[in-house]
């Protein structure tokens, strides 16, 4: 049987999200069964408009997913400078050739990682299942969820 | 015998302690023995005096005590906002019958989670067993919390 | 075969580092094998310069070196009061006869707990294993990581 990483993706930070995916896809790449289970902040990294857009139900999760934006304008966790920081990290990146997140992302979903949405959050967000990537596999509740992540290691992120 | 899960309460973050409490009563509720151990910030939601106050031993304790509060003033860990995001949540939260951070708690009690507070937080602190609810089952080290957690999933939020 | 904890320090805050090395001696005191893999901000702990310096192989990673500085100038993750919390903290577990955070990593090496690296964050921010405290084992990447942490509790702190 294959070894399993659960991660509850919670944050929306770009240094965290970076996390995940390195972690995500670093597992995928030697055979392990990868869970990812996104819920309140970490649900901007798989919305289907990545960048700042007043979305949502009604007009105070608009006003949230204008703030919260997606993978393009997420903020580092400290040290942020209004946003300079993330585009100072892609730039290491790139000229380190280490995978950005975008290219992390991507390669998540070619290794097969498993994507799925918090039901919880997506309630109190006002965000449907149409809201995210095709990419997404189920919307789920806590039960359901560790049952997924059961023997295996379970990180929270 | 029954699953386990374990929760590392560290922070003190509206959102945080909602993922906390979410995930702690999901478990109960399908039969998980849960364990929180609450530290540092965390201790926040164990106190009997929720809401600002300077309760503590000496000068610094007051303050931290004071500036920290309880569940009530929980700050959202990002785009806090003054405080009004907490209550913006709450009120979605409530809109959308999602159920709300002091009712989660209440929930837990209600479901037999098991609640211990960190010792050695309590002694930086300088707090003491009767500042927190009474449900509190006991104080424990480090090395007492990961013999409960041994076997189960553990999580730190 | 002795049990086993493994955490991703991943956070450069006073706090969540005390709570690493925390958990971490904890363990090692009661038999657990310890294994602490520092990546992104959590690569500060283990500098040899501890301080701001601008140490890096290029002008931002001189940049971010200076601003993240290390574990003497490490801010807490809330209330940090432009760094005059991290010196109350210190003070109240002195004064309480709690182990600072230095003298946690003091035991840690002590107590004969594995430090490792992580390769990716020190491409990306352009550090050398020169950089570090020579208490670290090894340079590893995330499937090495993985595999060593497997059959015992992982915690991304």
């Amino acid at each position: 049987m294959a070894k399993k990483l659960s991660i509850i993706s919670f944050s929306g930070d770009f240094d965290k999200l970076t996390a995940v995916f390195t972690l995500a896809t670093g597992a995928a790449a030697v055979g392990y069964e990868v869970n990812l289970f996104f819920t309140f902040w970490g649900l901007n990294a798989i919305k289907k408009k990545q960048g700042r857009s007043f979305s949502g139900k009604n007009p105070l999760t608009k006003l949230f997913g204008f703030f919260m934006g997606g993978l393009k304008v997420a903020p580092v966790s400290r040290l942020n400078f209004w946003g300079i920081s993330p585009k100072i990290f892609r730039s290491l990146m790139r000229k380190n050739n280490v995978a950005t997140l975008e290219e992390l992302v991507e390669a998540a979903k070619v290794l097969g990682i498993n994507f799925y949405a918090c039901e919880m959050a997506m309630h109190v967000l006002g965000l449907e299942k149409e809201d995210f990537i095709p990419e997404i596999k189920d919307v789920l509740g806590v039960a359901t969820f560790l049952k997924l992540a059961d023997d295996g290691q379970t990180l929270f992120i």
